[in-house]
């Protein structure tokens, strides 16, 4: 039987959907699924193996959200000091709604035997991992993805270093395939590694800045600034998540992100009635005391938006490439090229958003 | 009332009978419980503290025992490259069996997504970890302690050394309170952080050395070597593992250390019956490798065969401090004094049996 008639699941669908697609429409479908990251060749395998296996984390979380009608997602950012995170529920509409966001300091509320930090002894890592778990407050309901980040710099000593490995992947193992209580039939808590550098092309990548470096007062050599110096991408990363609060608040529901904002969320961010466009500190919106503390902030926030949007993305792609239970068929084909090429110009569009306000930002 | 009419439960009488001792009886009840580390100052509450934490957990697996009649006994070493582990079985006659005894490199088998070693993604190192525990058979009918160490050398680079670390604090976090099966009433995986030093001091530090050296023809300078000298410690180690082989296998029971060997390890240990007392290489009985390999092998052993000897020592002395519900009771305080001073005296002496094997043992 010719490949045409055989009928398919999800994932070997869009991996013969893929296959049939040119390597630019890879490229632009992993940047749309927050999965791009840099390719030193061109050969097609190995971004399709990598990009199905992507969406291996997608599928499953995407048949929950059908299931229960919606999904809890989390981002955590370790450091040594402290961790941040943000909690967000989509619903099978795809509407995201800002649940929880806080940076929380590793005081010796982690630490056990009245110890005033972590130590490294595996009793303590293994009660802080049990302490974060418990506060980011999942739900035995539904499924709840937890996608885990760490900072990531040379200047941290060996002993903070090997701290915040451990929570990376202690978190991971206390969330992947978890039964949050006995009674659930599956697990409800899942884990995923979170690669900053999705996050960064998710939201950065396509932004012009040329211009507006040009424009921009603080800065005096603007072609000294290029789009993967880690300064020129934290100030987008604020930008961007300044532009979504601000939507949300004003009730302007970014089309392409949907996130909402509750009354209650809107009770603490009292700087966003009393100014207009970008014109406030995501620091000061926050109440937090330093802007290390807004981009980790910024980090978690991104990375949740950006598990949202993706998963609703793949839902659109998985709804196409099942038109015909799976089967191949040169229509589909053709709206799977065109939904992917079309998605990236969304993004682009987004992304070109930030441009003009970069001209006012402090870099 | 005064304390003298107070019932007890049994960690708040061993801590006040610990009140009533003085610090050379603290010492010698640290070394026999195999905790004994260095004291830097001759306080007695620190010592008492840190031993009654101690027993804390002998206290949980004392428990177990009497509830079902056996534990199993684990001990994990750790390196970046393999693990090797031993198990004991041992009854309320504190009867001791060998179960199992190996060594096992981290072969591709270990990793994920058709790796060839583990990678230091979370996704791995809980895979690594999840069939480390499958391989060492914990029974869900029984309480199973796993002691974990792991090699702790600066010659490793940092992403071995993370690597190693990371497993341990997983292996603990995947073993510490665990309920192996769903209908498990109660924890039946326990796990404890393993202190080399304790091994060390236990088998090792009331060892005669200095009259066996100065004979030892392949020693030039005797006076060189101390008891602290790691290949000191790792000769005597594996003096007194091959005698507890030795005396397990002609079924000339130790009775310090009660080890017992089945029909199946004589048939495992060819090399025990062609050859008398020590004249045996431990890397040939156990087919391994190299000796870096039998020094692991020698680690779990006396691990699990410490744990074990412990577990007794401890249990003996809860029966004395319980003769009288835990009241305190100067001639039960008497008891307790002389049963640590015993106990520490059968130590000494067990180890005392290993001198004369340093006169011929290669160091």
């Amino acid at each position: 039987m010719s490949p045409k008639n055989i009928t398919r699941s999800v994932i070997p669908a869009i991996d013969l959907y893929c296959r049939k697609a040119n390597f630019k429409t890879l490229k632009s479908l992993s940047m749309i699924l927050g999965s791009k990251k840099e390719w030193y060749d061109t050969k097609k395998a190995p971004l399709r193996t990598f990009l199905v296996s992507r969406c291996g984390i997608f599928e499953q979380l995407r048949g929950r959200l059908v299931e229960d009608g919606k999904v809890n997602l989390f981002s955590v950012f370790l450091t040594n000091d402290s961790f941040s995170f943000c909690k967000m529920t989509v619903d099978d509409k795809f509407n995201t709604s800002l649940v929880d966001w806080q940076k929380i300091p590793f005081d010796s509320t982690f630490a056990t035997d009245r110890r005033q930090n972590i130590s490294l002894l595996p009793v303590d890592t293994l009660f802080a991992t049990e302490k974060i778990i418990s506060i980011l407050g999942v739900s035995p309901n539904m499924t709840n993805l937890v996608s885990i980040e760490r900072e990531r710099s040379d200047l941290v000593d060996f002993n903070c270093k090997l701290q915040s490995n451990i929570l990376e992947h202690l978190l991971y193992a206390k969330c992947q395939g978890v039964y949050v209580t006995s009674t659930n039939e599956k697990a409800r808590l899942l884990a995923a590694v979170c690669n900053p550098e999705f996050i960064d092309t998710f939201w950065c990548e396509l932004t012009p800045i040329r211009v507006s470096l040009k424009e921009n007062p603080s800065i005096s050599v603007p072609r000294e600034y290029q789009m993967y110096d880690p300064v020129v991408r934290a100030t987008i990363k604020e930008v961007v998540t300044k532009r979504l609060l601000r939507s949300a608040f004003d009730n302007d529901i970014d089309p392409l992100m949907c996130l909402h904002l509750d009354k209650g969320w809107k009770l603490k961010f009292p700087i966003l009635s009393s100014t207009t466009g970008l014109n406030f500190s995501l620091k000061d919106c926050l109440s937090l005391d330093t802007g290390k503390d807004a981009s980790d902030m910024t980090e978690v926030f991104l990375a949740t938006m950006e598990s949202s949007k993706v998963l609703r993305t793949y839902s659109n792609l998985v709804d196409i490439v099942m038109k015909d239970n799976g089967r191949l068929d040169s229509g589909v084909l053709k709206q799977f090229n065109d939904y992917v090429k079309q998605e990236k110009l969304n993004l682009q569009h987004f992304q070109a958003g930030s441009s003009k306000f970069l001209k006012g930002a402090k870099i």
